[in-house]
């Protein structure tokens, strides 16, 4: 199960690592009592049958079902496995997070190191190699010697929202968001190095009729994601794969090619099912 | 009257320039109805006397009394003088608003135009000066010959109050704000260019205990204002002149002295003032 903040979602799997059924709902932390935890995943149990759960993501927190402890940076599945918290002896346990600590300045994920971990061991990421998984925060993670070595959040999605529902640039974001003229020319501009300044202009621009107002949103999102890529400093024609379901992955591959990267897109369903099942079969191989 | 968009200050000045009385309340847009400004100001003058009146402001703005259209840059008293829009004739005008249009992007300000002619009118800053006027939206402006020749506005303190309302950062904000080690390090860190990145990391190194959660408020401060000083590119040892409230005032001069700058601060109440009395004789001037 990767639960989330917001949403959840279920995977059946078999012995051999297929998917059987799945299931996503928002049934997040925030539609869960702090006691109701047990009560959901029985719900989710009548659903797919009375099976072992493993459970990843923000149900970990301290807002969760329980408290895991972060693992440090490098970690791999086998560190994942090894620090499980069984809140249902045998039955139900929740993987911890990740942090790392880089200069002074922490970071954490709950949920991603299943994910990226998962990508390397299925193969559709190399041993050596960066990872992004964009979305309300978005996560760079640098992959060496298939263990996961670091990483960075930008708080990329989360401002965006921010400026959508609560700013006074609010009224002029509710354009399409895609890939386009105006997302491109958003990305180049993030490249100059300044964003308090550009996101002022977007509704000064709206208002002198510089920009069209329809176009505001994508302009917006190209500057925010363009600056979440400048941030990283990529090497020129460095790989990143990408984790996102496909509408923010374009987006996000738009940005990189345009930034001088090379981006691949990954199936990120398909790297939280390899992850998962790893980490499942290395307890099994531990109690036989 | 500097009337804007959540308060409003109003000033009784005599033929000579100075103030006699006045008087700062909550009486901005947002607490008059749409037909409601003449009301308003019979009020002033109940409290004031019977007596000519110049607003400048959002008063100006579509939202406002009436709508002024914007002059651009370069623009001088002169130029606002002659472009005045009375609401009352003979006895109540409103102040244009500026624009400038630079690189395809365009700005805009309603209200700051009055303090910065007026501060070097006033000779509160010289002739060819770079001001700044930190808030909600921090500008940054080009005097050039005593005219305001550009600007450019930081989304500066609207982006802390979005984060100190409605983030996931939010219940980390509560500390004090002031300049100090905590607000230093966090401009030190904007000297490297990244934003998004750094705001995520502040949650989390409040979680793993690398900062104190009382410092998290001074320390987003200080990356953000130190992002805005940032952005402007300041030659080393160019001199700033800061028009703002004393606490905000301080923070933008330890910025911009801490990146290379030399801060000057200039009373914001005196350059608004000597800018609405110069306009004022310019009126009469014609009108006789």
């Amino acid at each position: 199960m990767d639960w989330g903040t917001t949403n959840r979602r279920a995977y059946s799997i078999d012995g051999a690592g297929r998917v059987i059924a799945t299931e996503r709902d928002d049934q997040g932390l925030l539609a869960v009592s702090k006691g109701g935890f047990a009560n959901s995943a029985t719900a989710i149990r009548a659903l797919f049958g009375d099976l072992p759960m493993l459970c990843a993501g923000m149900v970990g927190s301290v807002k969760g079902w329980a408290e895991v402890p972060y693992q440090r940076c490098p970690v791999d599945l086998e560190s994942l496995a090894a620090n499980l918290l069984w809140v249902e002896p045998g039955r139900t346990a929740l993987v911890p997070g990740v942090c790392t600590i880089a200069d002074g300045v922490g970071d954490i994920m709950r949920g991603e190191e299943v994910q990226l971990l998962g990508a390397v061991a299925a193969g559709l990421a190399p041993a050596d190699a960066l990872l992004c998984q964009p979305g309300t925060h978005c996560k760079w993670a640098r992959m060496t010697d298939s263990r996961l070595a670091g990483f960075r959040t930008g708080m990329t999605g989360e401002i965006f929202a921010l400026l959508r529902k609560h700013s006074l640039l609010a009224d002029f974001l509710d354009g399409d968001v895609r890939d386009g003229d105006a997302f491109r020319d958003g990305v180049a501009l993030a490249q100059k190095g300044a964003l308090l300044g550009p996101l002022f202009a977007e509704r000064a621009s709206a208002l002198l009729g510089i920009r069209a107002r329809e176009e505001i949103a994508a302009h917006v999102s190209g500057l925010l994601i363009g600056s979440d890529v400048r941030e990283q400093a990529l090497e020129p024609g460095s790989c990143v794969h990408i984790l996102a379901d496909p509408a923010l992955g374009c987006l996000y591959a738009a940005a990189i090619d345009q930034l001088g990267g090379r981006s691949v897109p990954i199936d990120s369903h398909a790297a939280f099912v390899a992850g998962i099942t790893h980490i499942w079969r290395m307890i099994r191989a531990d109690a036989s």
